[in-house]
């Protein structure tokens, strides 16, 4: 299906009006949706486990791999790439006004374990594709631009982290995914824990920071939109609950004399349901991981530990479906002889909102291309929650098949690649002339 | 508290009517509650683990141990043990009438990795303080008395059922919570695997079986009742049960786009407690186990799977319940977007029902002993289940403190103890004379 789109794509130039590039007559830019899925294809070829799954884990041999790969077509388009000390990658290319703070968009292209092959990797690939036909034009904008690829975007935004200045030396010494710490880790792909303070940028050092991403949820494709124009990206909370009832022999315990861990945690995890979809919004709540000890068919469960995570664009609004549940949770202790009690987690991720200016300039850019848009908030993390600490971003977002993420399965159309890439591009060249 | 209630027991000589024992003058029959109590010590003394908790596991050193100690004391009483083919302790006392069937009663002292001193233990030593009674009163009765402690009950009443005939060449090759094949550990308690046919008893072997045994609940506790009828033990199944839903991303998945396996998996425990507790009756349900994968935090669990048990003497409740439930799954699924399936797990234990005129004698035996009593089933499983296969069964609860049993916490107190070897002694007197 996705080819029958392709040829409406690829032969319509986008014009651009003088003013956007400070010129006198339109420019047609041209997108190249091939170069784009050839470059998708080749970097999915990079890092792979003994079962061909897709395994560019970050600061993994594949990861290298991949980041050398990326980092020679960097140079190709002439962005003189440097790794810094968080092992980021970023690639410069001169603007008109050297004294205008660089504008920088990107994304990143390691993968958690037998992932998918477009998260972080649109955002690279579509990075570079601005680059390319921007040299293909010879056009110049009077900002630097700047392409950063960030490291370990699934290990915890880690090199986005250190951009906004806040990776601490606790955080360096965290087993990562790999089986390095970050700190052995962010040497193993070129950077120097030992100089990560220099990483750290200031407020004003960007102009703006813009990342295209997949959407990683089924809300575009289900209701036939083309681009999402993201408005934030929630914050994140977690809480590990333990429900605490009496192991017994489950022949001999009548029903009515059980303290059922099991039965009373099941009961929490419906009243978690009940309690976030309680409110108008898209706020999301969700029971992730269960254990129930001792865990056999014939006893009671005596003890049950999940995790709790809420979501939402809103941080009070987290706390208030937080205390909802709570509530719920004391009631049924009371009712199944159990106590219920609540760990909230460290590290939080308070929600990050992105620029409305920006926003304005993703649908202006959308609708000049005829595409249909939607405000949406991103349920994921993404390195741009980070640098929205330090400068105003702006996302867009593409449809996932199926809604579909962190899979093999995860897969977007070309067509939706090259209609993302355009918007991409189309807003760079609005905030460079607008800034 | 215990020791309060001792006085009243021990001065309170057994009339046993002349009819009985066909003598012409009543005999006072003293049961030794000292006795019983520091056996029970003693042994609690063999197999334990590093951490000093009790490990007389079947085939273990501790259970040799503990087994050679009550060998011991079986000869000291005349007994003559023998061990069978399967491991069994045999002790055998001659009747007046060598053409009479045995009448046979003990139990088992193998126990669960840091269980209890109770389980088993009072049935084998209050078989012994019966054969040590009527020794101590030189009384013969008409049919020969058989004491068997059975080997490896809570590995899966493996010696009783080499007893009742059908333990099978795969049953042999099974391992056992000691590492040892049941086949090797049978080898190392003395027995002989090869000869292990040799074991079964045909219907009309023995007269009968009687196990006293610890209730391992807390109904007679509850209700202050001294005596439980055993009314047979129940039949237990068991359903591995599968729940499918689709993994996905929980930050970017809607709440109404989700196929959640764990809140259909919750949904459903909710529902098995509110289909086992609307009937009237003694049946349990209980899932006891659960799995949910992948299991973290930020995703939606895509696959749930946990373990279904129900129990009840009524082969066709249990039955009945699960029809229900399975009709409550399909509504469970349909709502959630998941599937629900059921693996019906293999080795049922049908329920055994013991025999109408040995609970009679029981309760006689606790109405002349001036004791209250009560009909109950049994929920868990024991050796008194496979003899009923070939012989009439009976068995005598005592009450179980907080109901608690597997556990060092474990607790009868010896004035019950005492009850129950009272009534033991009295119910054999009762069928010795009856047959």
């Amino acid at each position: 299906m996705k080819r029958i789109y392709l040829p409406l794509i690829i032969s319509l130039p986008l014009l651009i009006p003088s003013f956007v590039l400070g010129q006198t007559t339109p420019i047609s830019l041209k997108i190249n949706p091939q170069r784009i899925e050839s470059r998708i294809a080749e970097l999915a070829k990079f890092g792979r486990d003994s079962l061909g799954r897709g395994y560019r884990v970050a600061y993994t041999k594949g990861d290298v791999e991949g980041r050398n790969w990326f980092i020679g077509l960097m140079k190709q388009a002439g962005l003189n790439p440097t790794i810094d000390a968080a092992g980021n990658i970023i690639g410069k290319r001169a603007g008109k006004n050297a004294t205008l703070k660089p504008l920088a968009f990107g994304s990143h292209i390691d993968m958690v374990p037998d992932g998918g092959n477009y998260d972080g990797c649109l955002g690279s690939i579509g990075a570079l594709e601005v680059i390319d036909v921007l040299n293909e034009h010879k056009l110049v904008t009077e900002h630097p631009l700047e392409v950063i690829i960030f490291a370990n975007e699934e290990g915890g935004t880690i090199g986005s982290m250190a951009m906004a200045g806040h990776l601490t030396a606790k955080g360096l010494q965290a087993v990562t995914q790999s089986g390095l710490t970050v700190a052995n880790g962010i040497k193993a792909i070129g950077g120097n824990p030992d100089h990560i303070q220099e990483v750290a940028r200031k407020k004003g050092d960007l102009s703006a920071f813009l990342e295209l991403h997949i959407e990683q949820g089924g809300i575009l494709e289900k209701e036939t939109i083309q681009i999402g124009v993201v408005e934030g990206i929630v914050g994140i909370e977690h809480w590990e609950v333990t429900v605490e009832g009496f192991a017994n022999h489950a022949g001999t315990t009548p029903m009515n004399m059980r303290k059922d861990a099991l039965l009373a945690a099941s009961r929490f995890i419906v009243a978690v349901n009940e309690v976030v979809t309680s409110y108008e919004g898209r706020q999301v709540g969700t029971v992730g991981k269960i254990a129930a000890q001792p865990g056999a068919y014939n006893v009671i469960p005596g003890k049950v530990v999940l995790g709790l995570e809420l979501r939402d664009l809103d941080y009070d609004k987290i706390w208030k479906l937080f205390r909802d549940i709570d509530k719920k949770a004391s009631a049924i202790a009371m009712a199944t002889g159990t106590k219920i009690s609540f760990t909230h987690q460290p590290n939080p991720a308070k929600p990050a909102l992105t620029e409305k200016t920006i926003q304005d300039k993703i649908v202006a850019s959308a609708k000049s291309l005829g595409l249909t848009y939607k405000y949406l908030p991103s349920g994921a993390g993404h390195d741009s929650q980070e640098i929205a600490l330090i400068a105003p971003v702006g996302m867009i977002f593409v449809p996932s098949v199926n809604g579909i993420s962190h899979s093999p399965k995860e897969f977007t159309k070309a067509v939706d690649m090259t209609n993302g890439v355009n918007v991409l591009l189309q807003t760079i060249l609005a905030i460079d002339k607008a800034k």
